[in-house]
């Protein structure tokens, strides 16, 4: 499998367009904990995922973090490449969450086919709106949703993402994703586990009423 | 004045893109208070404010709301014609705060223009990022920020907009602008009170210390 496999524009691309991202595109391989683009304003380029997952946060001064979206295979990021929309005002952190293999298509490249090409420009527009979407659904959550259900939904999330109610995740790794501090992830999952929900055990959490936890109010 | 002094882009569509644009265009008055756009996914069409202010929020389904950004004289609103971008997945409310004067060019007149001018596409993902940009602005508020700094900051927007510091408003609109509950606001600003900062009346809050309202503590 090629990059014009994962890529769902290119036959939208005419010869030179196409021509000029291939000699361009980086390919990387990298270990899960790579930082990928580190948050400030410059231009590391539009990462499309072939295999791995990524996870995109936000970072306060006091060093809290907050997971905005992850992407997985055939996933773009266009935020790691902010240069390309001038209003794009806001900086934000890539990591790779598991070994990782993507293609990074640069900056300066996407942007002028971009200017030319209403396809590619129209594109741009989706993948946007969609982690618009998803930031978006963030806030809902955020404001509306208690921190109990947040960490249910996330820990089935996870389950999901793994194939296994057998999470290896510290408590602080939670609190990372979610925004909150460690020790209020660790009072509300012993909560969680004294209500038969979750087993607790050094370095990893298991879900053990799947049921129970899905079903816990708003 | 004319839309086409209003609309930026104007001088780079063709002529038939500005006469299909011109002869779907609709033009009205609101007064204060007027539903724009009430968040369901149908496609009011992109709003561009010829004079006043309109507010877009979001509501959660205990009739809570949250500002997300505010739409001045030239500004543009894609969120109200959602349907042109498949991947926006969210519904926003849009109100006038002040009488409005606007234009509202249908969706679909837009969307088929989008999809042949790559200056156009390329406009409209600058409006998205714009909005993106604000609504990423307000995660870090409400994340990092507590809630007497985001009541400080906003009474003094709010004054800044206005060009006065005795701003009618009651306590009931300040905590749907935030997403908080009324009884919260009331708490705060009697405490604000006590320091000096405001002086209260019925439905009016007068900012009376600048500086010292300015420099609370984040």
């Amino acid at each position: 499998m090629d990059f014009q496999d994962y890529f769902p524009l290119w036959a939208k691309l005419n010869r030179s367009q196409q021509e000029r991202i291939r000699a361009s595109l980086l390919f990387r391989e990298v270990k899960k904990g790579t930082m990928l683009h580190d948050g400030t304003l410059d231009c590391t380029g539009l990462f499309l995922v072939r295999d791995g997952q990524l996870r995109a946060y936000i970072l306060s001064e006091e060093g809290r973090e907050i997971t905005l979206y992850r992407l997985f295979e055939r996933d773009m990021c266009l935020l790691s490449a902010s240069c390309i929309v001038h209003s794009l005002q806001f900086e934000v952190m890539i990591a790779a969450e598991k070994d990782t293999s993507l293609w990074v298509i640069p900056a300066d490249v996407y942007k002028a086919i971009m200017e030319e090409s209403a396809a590619l420009a129209n594109y741009t527009n989706e993948l946007m709106a969609s982690r618009f979407s998803d930031v978006m659904w963030l806030i809902e959550e955020i404001m509306w949703k208690s921190l109990d259900k947040r960490i249910a939904d996330f820990l089935m999330e996870e389950a999901a993402i793994e194939g296994s109610n057998r999470l290896q995740m510290t408590h602080e790794t939670i609190a990372n994703h979610l925004g909150t501090r460690r020790e209020v992830v660790t009072r509300m999952l012993r909560y969680f586990q004294e209500e038969g929900l979750v087993k607790l055990s050094r370095g990893v959490v298991e879900i053990t009423d799947e049921k129970k936890l899905a079903e816990r109010d708003p």
